[in-house]
């Protein structure tokens, strides 16, 4: 039995050595690699921020004190220190088990929950502005990436903060990465801070401080060795002090002892106060220090090796990589195509074309709003950008989306990765809602391939037929394995395709949906003694109305089947349509209900557990078909 | 005949001596007064930015060059000089006339229209990439207002910057306001710059250039004075050098020779640039000067006093006024009560809450994202967060509603004003799209009061009753005149109100369009010989199915009345319910069809042209029933 297991709550914490913390920290890594080598997860930041953690819960007093990370995908030691190792761990991210971000109906120690990046430091605001109006004591702790800091809602926080409280303690936990290498200029900036000379002047509050405090004394000899070597130990009137910020740094993140000194200081101030602390991102584990991209989020892999471990699966092509080629294909013959990344060129696919064509890609960072825009700018200008993004993360250029890019009928493609489940990330990452979002928006074209080819077909079609914004969503991972053709072909806009013929059922499939539809017509058939026609719909919006109303003089039943949530979605779309033009037929939904969506295992055991494995859509389209007739 | 009618174009402009620039701003400033003492209109932005503009159209070759302004509410003076002079500049803002915003398809010379905070930097980025790669020399100019630079989006782009071109022009339109006094830390910053020494280095390009082109000798000598009075004329390493952006200002905004100079110099430059430029926001005009809110965004009024025009139905109280005295109702009682606005205080009617009850308001600028944030905060501290938004900027807030609110079932309320149409302001300021984009949310609360007693009743429900997150939508103006109860009281969640008993057609009007329903009803009846029911919906979310289905099995035809989009809408959330319950009863589905609106005199007027007169929606429902017998 190891020391990690006897942490049952972060006080258990407080009583232990130096040494004894040196030991948990490499146990606790030992754990992170272990139990994410099986499940997957994020590596490399959660052993990056080990020490970080363990310092934290050793200064203050959760759940009095609320502590937030920002994105919260490094909140594995957290959870580690307060209540949730053994059996609770080694369940990250699986069915049943522990999300692998923070949430609130999990812990009381997790604050605040979040999957986006950028969020803690305005929660953390909200927080502290709350306590100051209750006049109570405890302290709030922001844990920000410094990829946080190149999303507009953390700047927007940075704004107000002085305003808001007098008592906030933001950890700027650098690691010079967001998912990819960190971009553009506050991340230059962060670089200077560490690398340049700047200001030499000591915080004389922290100085003193230091003195009277044990072990403080060790802390400002480094310190003071720290600054002869870097000369900018305390930078005055940075970037952060003008936004009202105390800034303290940087400091070794990797040393318990010193963070702490710095944590108790940072309790006594009576200003917000922003502590740089360095960190590594992987730190103890080489393989994950090597690769760093690949380690930021990785699928379970091999300890030594580093190597994945893959399923059979993964041998069928990706939807990202297929997207990634296509793209690189397409924008070799037309300079005019530019790739936009906020941050997820790896995930997205889009470093394909990183590689292949750099001056026709950007990163710009985790940026959603700025994304868009930027694309919106291009096309105003005769360019043809494609914006690569997950769907849930577009949900962050909703106004963008509306009031730049449709209302102005700019023709941007927004190729939303990710459409359906996530399911070992959850709630926060499940693209479930883009269907309902993008459709009420006049002038968008939205579309979903039923694989992997015709993905490319709609990239083709949205840049070269379509003289607007269009939409094209897709799910994680591997298509259905049918071979991409040489050359896309551009697609009838707004015409779906017939996959099967039949009268009485009609299922309009969506995507993916469409496998499913396959799967189960000829039971489906034999059930109700009704002949099942199934159409790929391809076009959420438009929809193809002519041969949907010509069916639905025919059909005893329309079914509609998506990987999206049920109101305002593709089967609604079918409803209106149906609805307009007084077509009376019965219509069977197939699609997310309305809750949120956990995480899981796999898509397939969330998929059985909110009815729709394709034993419950076959039941629910009998059932559907029972009642019309 | 006056000298602006001899302007047909920017070319114009540029024959002009400085005596008849001088004649020439006088007659715009007296042009800007005159129209919108008519039409209502951005009265102080406008009359800030004259010289500005001028200089802008004199330096600068639009349409090859690129002019954007932000928000593109201060563009009175460019539409002025690019061809929309005369009979057009009179019909700013009404029905079939030209817009107040920039928009592509009313001329070549507005870049990118806008009509929401932010986007300028953004877009323009865009434009200076798609020039760059294109090797075009085309300049690319971005005029922003400080209140701007508290937009997440501006502060996302100002990170890209430096890395996505070298030749961009920024124009900080710097008047200390944004549409109530800027706040936080960047506002604060801005003046520092302007008041406190910091530098004194001169910008050695600058110099030289000034001392070579005619006139800046003169210049030259004028900003060494300025230098010697203020000591900062030329600030290094300011913030925004920090971000990659040369510094040049503060500059006097209403001196065109001067502004003239600086932006010959910016054409030079080979590295990104910002001109600070001080204006004065209403110059020219004291009126407004002294009423610089009210004259922000006013509607008509009386030239000599600066009096509202005052219609009739102004006499009714608005939902506006409504909104804030109640909320200081409850928050007088309730001290966990925060009002939370995004620079609306005034347009919300928030500012009731910021005289009474200073405490418990809070104003975080023209940032939504951080305000939803802060507001979940708060709630996740035990707070009531109220945030005050127009439903079009809430847009900007989707993914912190879904992903920080929603998902966390947070007890925020969001009172979304504007809700329906923004007539004069148009397709960017319109609130249609709040049903269907919120409606898909699990967790969310829905409703719209049908008049500003109900309005009062449903805050109370939410902060009394509702667990959860709430979203009550209502429209821009007055509510229908009936008294509102000393007390509200709480309504049953989920449950409707029947206002007309009927059978045969049924009609389930949300919020201001019961009066609609109510309206035609008889005349319905007479002309169907039908009984018609009204239901008062009040619930968008959950629905009152209860009812609903009950009334499904009696009536022959249901009729939905929203005013909102209807792709995903309310409307549809009846489809829904029907389809799920297998009640074949035909629906007709009232509301706004799937394009943007325009601007227009009146909501009366842009109903009448989109089919949602009282005529028309008597005659689309008689039509429908005609179809069911």
């Amino acid at each position: 039995m190891g020391l990690l297991d006897t942490i049952s709550s972060p006080q258990d914490l407080r009583k232990l050595s130096p040494e004894a913390i040196d030991t948990l920290a490499t146990e606790i890594r030992q754990e992170i690699i272990t139990v994410t080598s099986e499940n997957g997860g994020h590596v490399g930041p959660n052993l990056g921020t080990v020490e970080l953690s363990i310092a934290l819960h050793r200064v203050f007093d959760t759940p009095k004190d609320k502590l937030l990370f920002d994105v919260s995908h490094q909140s594995y030691t957290h959870k580690l220190l307060t209540g949730r190792n053994g059996r609770k761990f080694k369940s990250i991210r699986k069915s049943e088990g522990i999300s692998g971000f923070f949430n609130r109906t999990e812990s009381e120690h997790d604050a605040f929950g979040a999957g986006h990046a950028g969020t803690a430091l305005s929660a953390a605001l909200g927080m502290a502005f709350a306590r100051d109006a209750r006049k109570g004591d405890e302290h709030i702790v922001a844990v920000c990436g410094d990829a946080a800091f190149t999303c507009g809602a953390t700047m927007e926080a940075l704004n107000n903060l002085a305003t808001s409280t007098k008592r906030l303690i933001v950890i700027l936990n650098d690691n010079k990465w967001s998912i990819g290498k960190n971009v553009g200029a506050f991340a230059r900036y962060m670089n200077d801070l560490i690398t340049t000379p700047f200001y030499n002047k000591l915080d004389e509050d922290l100085r003193g401080f230091l003195k009277k405090v044990p072990g403080g004394e060790k802390v400002l000899k480094l310190s003071d060795r720290s600054r002869r070597e870097t000369k900018d130990f305390f930078v005055q009137s940075s970037l952060f002090e003008k936004f009202g910020l105390r800034y303290i740094g940087p400091i070794d993140g990797h040393s318990v002892e010193t963070l702490e000194q710095y944590l108790h200081f940072a309790k006594t101030s009576n200003r917000p106060l922003l502590l740089h602390v360095i960190t590594q991102k992987g730190k103890g584990y080489d393989v994950a220090i090597n690769n760093p991209e690949k380690f930021h989020g990785a699928s379970p892999y091999n300890i030594t090796t580093g190597e994945s471990k893959k399923s059979d699966s993964q041998a069928i092509p990706n939807y990202q990589d297929v997207f990634g080629k296509t793209l690189c294909k397409l924008a070799e013959t037309d300079k005019s195509i530019i790739g936009i990344t906020a941050a997820m060129a790896s995930g997205t696919g889009l470093s394909y074309l990183q590689k292949a064509l750099p001056a026709q890609f950007v990163d710009v960072g985790i940026a959603e709003e700025h994304a868009s825009l930027f694309a919106a700018g291009m096309a105003a200008s005769g360019m043809k950008p494609v914006v690569a993004v997950y769907s849930s993360f577009m949900q962050r250029a909703y106004d963008m989306a509306i009031h730049d890019i449709c209302l102005q009928n700019l023709k941007v493609l927004f190729c939303m990765d990710r459409a359906g489940l996530s399911p070992q990330d959850g709630a926060t990452h499940h693209g479930l809602f883009d269907i309902a979002a993008f459709r009420p928006i006049p002038n968008a074209t939205i579309m979903q391939p039923r694989h992997e080819d015709e993905l490319a077909d709609m990239m083709f079609t949205a840049l070269t037929e379509i003289n607007g914004p269009a939409f094209i969503r897709y799910p994680r991972g591997a298509g259905i394995g049918i071979t991409v053709k040489e050359q896309p072909t551009a697609l009838p806009v707004g015409k779906s395709e017939i996959l099967r013929q039949g009268e009485g059922i009609q299922i309009w499939a969506l995507g993916n949906m469409n496998e499913d539809a396959l799967a189960i017509a000829d039971r489906l058939a034999a059930a109700t003694h009704a002949t099942v026609g199934i159409v790929n719909a391809r076009f959420v919006k438009p929809l193809d109305k002519e041969r949907l109303l010509e069916q639905a003089s025919g059909a005893k039943l329309i079914v509609t089947m998506e990987d999206g949530i049920l109101q305002g979605g593709f089967g609604s779309a079918v409803l209106e349509a149906l609805s307009e033009s007084q077509k009376p037929v019965p219509v069977c939904r197939i699609g997310w209900k309305d809750t949120f969506i956990e995480h899981g295992d796999t898509v397939g055991k969330l998929r059985e557990k909110h009815g729709l494995s394709q034993e419950s859509m076959l039941q629910t389209i009998k059932n559907a078909w029972d009642a019309t007739v």
